[in-house]
């Protein structure tokens, strides 16, 4: 059987990982009878924000939230420290999206292209390329790959690959993430919430989801749907198998 | 287009509406092209659950936890008070299960067959009921149904109808809620996770979900996806439809 990691950073939108994106990810790895395993970095989240406002919550009686702890709330306990992820036990990985992969796991929300990716989760994604593992990154996780292995990157002591992507739709004005990628040295590619980009020589491939806010969970889950299809065919065919 | 009233009471399997099945159902109406908008009580959560260790959360720094502030991690701020919801504005309820329903929407959890619901709970219920407008039920949250419409109930001056409904597998020893809902004055059934069961007298449908604890959350979605399809069925068949 094969298995599955999946990072997740918290439970919500707007500081976690985005729930309908990684429920998603976890019905259509099911759907494939793919066993998965989830993890999360040990630490607070950088921001707990009121989900009917959008407002970060302070002050008195509202209390941190661990990452690893909220993540918990989706998977039903299936949580482990991203500490503990050993990419020889995995057949490949997924990163759902949400703000907080682009608050807790990399800097991208505060830094732009200025951004830095965590330590454990530039380490997690370099040893499933050098492994020649599927990977899925999924709204803005992509933007993670794309720092961690764009051509401006070191991977394992040489130039990154540069990848093909996409974070939705670039109109060159207003989305700053597919700009990101391209200065990264990745080409990005427009894509539809229902579709997604595969990357067959670098075994990466990205689905928008909600980049799209006016996107459907319907919407989202076809997509996401077609992302776990294509990650779960290259684990399927072995290394190489897709190239 | 059909719109449909859904209920939630928090964000988590156990203090919340479990999430794969509140994403769930929003997922099959979206696929069905039926709008919705997300309800919950205004309130405290009755508890945080660690969802890590399953313990309760208690303490400094730990905060409290609204109902419809959590949910609203699901619906992506989607969400109003319980207390607006006008069951003339819509054409079918939808309720999610997870502990959250049985502490939170009634008091299963705490006093089994002593039960109580909430009252601005049962009043939509009830209004939905003589309106002739289906409602689906999710993994624990027909126990609720049961309670408000069972034979033993009073609905609008009268007795109830009792209903044929699922909470999963009846087993006469160790699942409590299947007895309750006859005790109630209902038939409980047995059903399996991808499966649901239409009591089409009465216009109400029930599905296991994670009443079974081993399910997939693939089961959870196929199950759910068919509740759903009943519901809108129903709905879209206008009153008496499927009787």
């Amino acid at each position: 059987m094969l298995h599955a990691a999946v990072m997740l950073c918290g439970c919500g939108r707007s500081d976690g990982s985005e729930i309908t994106e990684s429920v998603c990810t976890l019905i259509h790895l099911a759907r494939h009878g793919v066993a998965y395993s989830c993890f999360a970095p040990v630490g607070l989240q950088r921001h707990v924000v009121d989900h009917l406002t959008g407002r970060e919550e302070s002050g008195a009686g509202v209390g941190s939230r661990e990452m690893m702890r909220e993540a918990a709330r989706i998977t039903r306990g299936n949580m482990a420290s991203l500490a503990e992820l050993d990419v020889r036990e995995f057949d490949m990985l997924v990163l759902p999206g949400g703000f907080g992969a682009a608050k807790n796991l990399c800097s991208f929300a505060f830094d732009g292209v200025n951004m830095t990716v965590r330590e454990d989760v530039q380490r997690t994604i370099a040893a499933f390329y050098a492994a020649k593992k599927p990977m899925g990154f999924i709204c803005i996780a992509p933007i993670i790959a794309a720092k961690v292995l764009g051509t401006k990157a070191t991977v394992n002591g040489r130039a990154g690959p540069g990848l093909m992507l996409t974070l939705g739709v670039d109109n060159f004005e207003t989305n700053p993430a597919a700009a990101a990628a391209n200065m990264f040295g990745n080409t990005h590619r427009n894509c539809a919430t229902r579709e997604a980009v595969t990357d067959s020589v670098n075994r990466v491939v990205t689905t928008p989801a909600y980049m799209d806010d006016a996107a459907t969970p319907h919407d989202v889950y076809v997509g996401i749907g077609k992302c776990v299809d294509e990650v779960v065919a290259m684990a399927r065919g072995g290394v190489g198998a897709g190239v």
